[in-house]
């Protein structure tokens, strides 16, 4: 269609009470936006939005929750579709946060100071200034994700909960015992980071088999078009045709000597190294289930190792690795609770993508949100 | 061919000083075999053997070396190929030790009692009954790396050594000075043992990503044969077409806050995410080298880990993953040398695919080697 048709003008109604501040969390895979409205009814997210609420927003995601006098509303964009986060700052004139908007994207002036994080802070800083005049105000990732998860933890209710066996119980923290604790952030990679206290923290570890993996290696193995087709398809799958079970190996026995049962995985995707069966034998579905297991599990296994180091008893996993699949949390859960004996326990996070936008957002401290 | 073509008679010269007793390690992917002639000559290994010496033993090893009064001799087979693993006891007549062979893989009587170690001691104990007439004397696979690796260490010159940015240096270490160490075999699935002493070990942790993952993920995502072909696959690939580098992510910058450089993969495979490349412009060459980076890496990072719980410096890497391939030793040498700040150490053994059957085979416990 026409420019104008992909950037419909906005008129905001009531720009004195339905302001609309945003922050960036601009990562490798994936682009996370937080924006506030002023406006407390429950549709502000599509006050003056016009089409673009109606629309079907696939590869996006929009929750809120209610702050003190407004809403933060959090949407998500793949970071190699930059241009669609830049049409929807557009379509809502996000960018004009205290300027006048015109029509047409375009505000009464440029030079807005945006928060924001990740390495796309970096990255594409230029981009942002030419298409939308403004100008990134970088803030460390590690303490974004830190500002973002302790906030949660702190002031939202029915944030944390466990999730064991397919089964999901909130956790309520108090906020006088939430320190120390472990933070696994998944994103295309993984930082673990151990947090103190507020703005206490320090990046302990990490791995680079994260969602990035999962999502690339999936894509390779699949040829599904995008992450949650990847996931829809491990949940019809049996891994046990593609994984060596610690039974494959052992005749049916137990290795029970050192604790591991038949059924353990011995070898993600070692049975498919027999030649004896033809490669199109084994099925997209089974693939993106091992898949799954295989890297959620090793992601919990390495959160576990560090916090052991630290005596750290409290896990708690962001990211959009998770995206609130059961599957997912019930395998880190498990690996966590089995190489501690259940002494440390995993702890999953309602808004676990926005971590780092919702840190950088909180570093305006305009808000008095914290 | 015939019966006949296949299992030669073998007349086994000079029985008095010439036997060849064996022990067994079958893994899930892997058999290996040890085996102890009397013979001293370096020709050994050949010594009877007739055709089947002089052919080629594409997917065996046959390495040896010298012990007080006879020679160990090493061999290699495919788990799933297990008839070419009874074939080759069968043409040496390796199961006639202590008994009169007779001819055509026949022994005079049946029932020697073999030393057998891995998962395929329970799994293939009948097959190996019935086809050869021996039964297995089931030794717990710990206990066997553990023993095998302390003979190598205690026993053998030139056994272990590092492998650092591409340079092997072989390292003598005294007896005394021995324990304890960390052991880490990475057969189809990884075991991971502290070891204090003769016997003394507790398998601390394992990871269900080893050396059949790589060969399994290998095979889907390249369509090699076998696993040395993937290997030499990734000799001419570039992983950073594959991989998502940090300055991928932060617009070619480190995150030096955190001691992440530009050039740190943030995210194994993390590129293929994008949909803009088609899946058949990344290469079977990256997609290997990727994939042994990520393998080989994730290894040497919860080996560190585990180390770094016990406080120890020396960390031993066994198993037939490694296949004395450079790039392997290297990357999971960077990953211990990194996380651990050079304070431990990455080693590699000569006999580093024989640590088990080498365990087994000690057991017998009637050669005087230990
Ligand atoms: C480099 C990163 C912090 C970037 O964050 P991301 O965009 O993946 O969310 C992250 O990918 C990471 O921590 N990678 C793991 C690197 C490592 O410690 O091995
Ligand atoms: C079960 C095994 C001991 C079998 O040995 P293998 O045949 O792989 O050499 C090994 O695959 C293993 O330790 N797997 C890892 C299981 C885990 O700890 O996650």
């Amino acid at each position: 269609g026409s420019t104008e048709d992909r950037n419909p003008a906005i008129v905001l109604p009531n720009q004195e009470d339905d302001t609309y501040q945003f922050a960036l969390d601009l990562g490798g895979s994936l682009i996370k936006l937080v924006y506030f409205s002023k406006h407390s009814d429950a549709s502000a997210a599509c006050a003056g939005a016009g089409p673009t609420c109606s629309r079907s927003d696939s590869g996006r995601q929009l929750t809120r929750f209610p702050t003190h006098g407004g809403r933060l509303h959090f949407v998500k964009f793949e970071t190699s579709k930059i241009s669609d986060c830049l049409e929807f700052i557009k379509s809502k004139a996000l960018h004009c946060y205290g300027l006048k908007y015109i029509s047409n994207g375009m505000c009464s002036e440029e030079g807005s100071i945006i928060k924001a994080t990740g390495g796309g802070a970096f990255k594409f800083a230029d981009v942002f200034r030419e298409k939308l005049g403004v100008t990134f105000d970088k803030e460390d990732e590690m303490g974004c994700l830190v500002a973002g998860a302790n906030f949660l933890l702190k002031a939202i209710r029915h944030e944390a909960f466990t999730h064991l066996e397919g089964h999901k119980e909130f956790v309520q923290i108090d906020p006088n015992e939430l320190f120390p604790y472990l933070l696994v952030n998944i994103g295309s990679g993984v930082s673990i980071i151990k947090v103190d206290g507020e703005g206490q923290f320090q990046r302990v570890s990490g791995t680079n088999l994260g969602g990035g993996t999962f999502w690339g290696l999936g894509r390779l193995l699949t040829k599904c078009r995008n992450f949650d087709e990847i996931l829809d398809l491990s949940q019809k799958g049996d891994n046990s045709a593609v994984d060596m079970l610690v039974g494959d190996i052992y005749g049916g026995l137990d290795y029970s000597k050192i604790g591991l049962s038949a059924s353990t995985i011995a070898s993600s995707f070692g049975k498919v190294i027999s030649d004896e069966k033809d490669l199109s034998g084994y099925t997209r579905e089974d693939i993106a289930l091992s898949l799954l297991r295989m890297i959620s599990y090793n992601i919990g296994q390495i959160a576990y190792l560090n916090a052991l180091r630290y005596g750290l008893k409290r896990i708690f996993f962001g990211g959009f690795f998770i995206r609130g699949h059961a599957y997912t949390m019930d395998t880190m859960s498990f690996a966590i609770s089995f190489w501690s004996k259940g002494e440390a326990q995993a702890m999953f996070l309602r808004h676990e993508g926005f971590l780092g936008a919702l840190g950088a957002f909180l570093s305006y401290d305009k808000h008095g949100l914290t």
